[in-house]
């Protein structure tokens, strides 16, 4: 199907193309009663195609009722215009207004902020910010799919509801039916997934190389600006790799997207750098064509320790939890690129881990970005029986519940792992916009259900 | 990466293929001390490669202790071996065990009833009937996201966490949190999602071509053998589309899919028609080779009427809201095929229906497939805001709620068509499964949570 965006790319393919349809929505419509210029939004990219209307076959008047973000129909003539602005634009025979705005459509010429725009998560995707930033989230999306496939991964529904408390993490949402008898039984927890990794890692023992990509959900009261209730996880995980090999697949698997993504998304990555972050495809080029720096984490807190005057939390030793501002520090000052810092104290790190033969640190990684900190949190899983049984009670959790997850152990398990790419949080590094309530359509915050 | 798959695809492409390593999981080992043979299976398949182990390199003693489950690494030669039954092995010059099972692991020689394989959904994709079926799931799912990316479409995420219940179905999933303050405030609602389509169709008046695949969820009561408590949808929405647009779309996006899987799951289909349904080729191609039929609401019950005699329900007029007896009939023995019956009657349709002239009938259709009944439920949308809040009004569905909704027929909203696949039901049809509950990794029914 014809869209704006290969008119825009390819105008000489379509110059001279008589009786071109194309339906949409207009962006602007300024001119007198002799000659007025629309701009038509088909939604396939944020610019948009000049209307061109002129000559007797119009009724001017009626035509200046058309107004921002109605819907029209036109037809006419394509001419390749080199030199000017945009490389083409339609001269219209004919053109058709299918519906208008009422008056009070709140997108018009002036600029509203992001934090008004939150207020119509229905509307803001018709700017052209939020349009930019959807449409890369779009194509980041089916770019990872496509990855996926092209390397043939097995596609895992993990479930959403749920018994288990995937990180232990306790911050779960519960849920309930209205009738009288629990829909999932008597004395049976029911909650939503923190994360598809337990029951992906089952899939990975006879499937060897399998990935979720689903809504995953948290129950923080935090309200930061990369913390959302309600978020999409990309899960990978794989049989038979070892710490060092997913990190790898994180590496390639970034860059392989994001590289798509820009070549797919000019027009966009051109109006997020003009109006949003000028330096986005520096950085994110910077990325790609360079290789992953890996730091050790005991490393990493050496190297916090010397600078550890400009931190909040000054009390950097082996056992620190990270914070965001130490994870920026590392990417952001230290490396100047995305960062892998792996061998975390197994202390705050998940059950499941890989205990490394220290006995002190966990085969774990963190990717780390600039602007984000924690974009990725992967890990080898530990495969020995009784170590993992031994986590399971050290950290009080109902071994009942996890039997089956400890019993694949027990079942030609020989290893597997993966990692959890928190897709949000990619769509904010990739667009630089620096809120994740700007990167989903609807988002859920606390105290936020809007729509 | 080399598979078995591609090993059994290409054997003359890998034949003599010296020092060829392969990781997976043993299906069966048999032999004697100078002579063995191991069936190793790495997912990519349902298939196996089988493993020849002579000469005096290995303790066949110690090979002797492999058991079904476990998982093992191979190196050797690809030999093809044209004539036999398999068309190549591998002959092992080494084998290291990486992982073996314990006595009480499962999966054995005899067969086990899909029944008792849903007690243990960790397990039970390690079966060939389970393995086949996943695996074809999991290519239909990619399949489905490679028609849209090829077609241009917005992949968007509706919000999961909602508080509208877009078919006015009322039998929603609550969500909570165990804090003292409701999580999303004072007196919201806040359920679990059943469809994303009227968030979907707020993209559409901007991004024209939208889809979502994401789980949805129902609290339905009901046990029976299609139904569950949390599945996944496909939901595409197309501004400027009508009725027969969305029709022929979900046709041609159903052979497109199908086609494909035939062509990427040859060893899966063998199985499932060697061991489930012979026929179940032969009536995919029958679909995919053929014009999908229509037939209209009201023409279908006078066809109905005809072999009253034969249904549970003969109560048969204008007004019945097809039960899945009358469905199967219509697919199975009127047409042979699937079938779209089109404009139903309004009164027991979802609100937001185009209402037809005829002042009785909306703009909906439904995709019925023999052996399952409904597939696809789609329709026109009501673009007309008075039409639209009069059936809102008639209906009882609280204004507030969803003016936000109506809103978009005052916002340049100029009509839309869509539809909803149920994704399972899809992979019944396509692997001859005739319950839900072995068509998804962890199912969630009434009662049951497992895991």
């Amino acid at each position: 199907m014809h869209t704006v965006k290969l008119l825009l790319l390819r105008p000489n393919y379509y110059n001279n193309w008589e009786n071109f349809e194309l339906e949409g929505w207009v962006d602007s419509n300024r001119g007198n009663n002799k000659l007025r210029f629309i701009n038509l939004n088909d939604g396939s990219t944020v610019k948009s195609l000049q209307i061109v209307i002129k000559g007797t076959n119009f009724d001017f008047e009626l035509l200046d009722q058309i107004k921002i973000g109605a819907s029209i129909k036109v037809t006419g003539k394509i001419v390749a215009t080199p030199g000017s602005k945009q490389p083409i634009e339609l001269v219209a025979s004919q053109i058709q207004l299918l519906k208008n705005t009422d008056n009070d459509y709140p997108i018009q010429n002036q600029e509203i902020n992001v934090e008004t725009l939150r207020e119509i998560p229905h509307i803001r995707h018709r700017t052209k910010t939020l349009k930019s930033a959807m449409l890369i989230r779009s194509v980041l999306a089916q770019e990872i799919h496509k990855y996926f496939i092209a390397h043939d991964y097995f596609l895992m529904a993990s479930p959403i509801i749920t018994s288990n408390d995937g990180e232990g993490a306790g911050e779960t949402f519960n849920v309930s039916d209205d009738s009288k008898e629990p829909f999932f039984g008597l004395n049976k927890k029911a909650t939503l997934g923190v994360t598809g990794q337990l029951h992906a890692e089952s899939y990975a023992i006879g499937f060897k190389k399998v990935y979720t990509f689903a809504p995953t959900f948290r129950a923080e009261h935090s309200n930061t600006k990369k913390h959302a209730a309600e978020f999409w996880m990309v899960e990978p995980e794989i049989a038979f790799y070892k710490l060092n090999d997913v990190v790898n697949l994180a590496d390639h698997m970034l860059k392989t997207v994001i590289r798509n993504t820009l070549a797919k998304c000019k027009f966009e990555f051109d109006f997020l750098e003009e109006n949003v972050d000028s330096e986005l495809r520096a950085r994110l080029d910077l990325f790609i064509n360079n290789k992953l720096s890996i730091i050790d984490y005991t490393q990493a807190i050496k190297e916090l320790q010397k600078v550890k005057d400009i931190f909040e939390n000054q009390d950097i030793e082996f056992g620190l939890d990270l914070a965001t501002e130490h994870e920026r520090y590392i990417a952001e000052k230290l490396f100047n690129g995305p960062v892998a810092v792996i061998n975390f104290p197994k202390a705050f790190k998940a059950f499941y881990m890989h205990q490394n033969d220290d006995n002190k640190t966990v085969a774990a990684f963190d990717l780390l970005v600039p602007g984000i900190g924690e974009l990725i949190g992967g890990s080898q899983r530990e495969v020995r029986y009784e170590k993992l049984l031994e986590r399971v009670k050290e950290l009080k959790i109902d071994q009942e519940d996890l039997q089956w997850y400890l019993d694949l152990r027990r079942f030609g398990d020989s290893g597997s792992s993966g990692f959890g790419l928190g897709f949000e949080r990619l769509v904010m590094y990739v667009t630089g916009l620096d809120n994740i309530r700007d990167v989903i359509p609807y988002p859920r915050t606390t105290g936020n259900i809007r729509m």
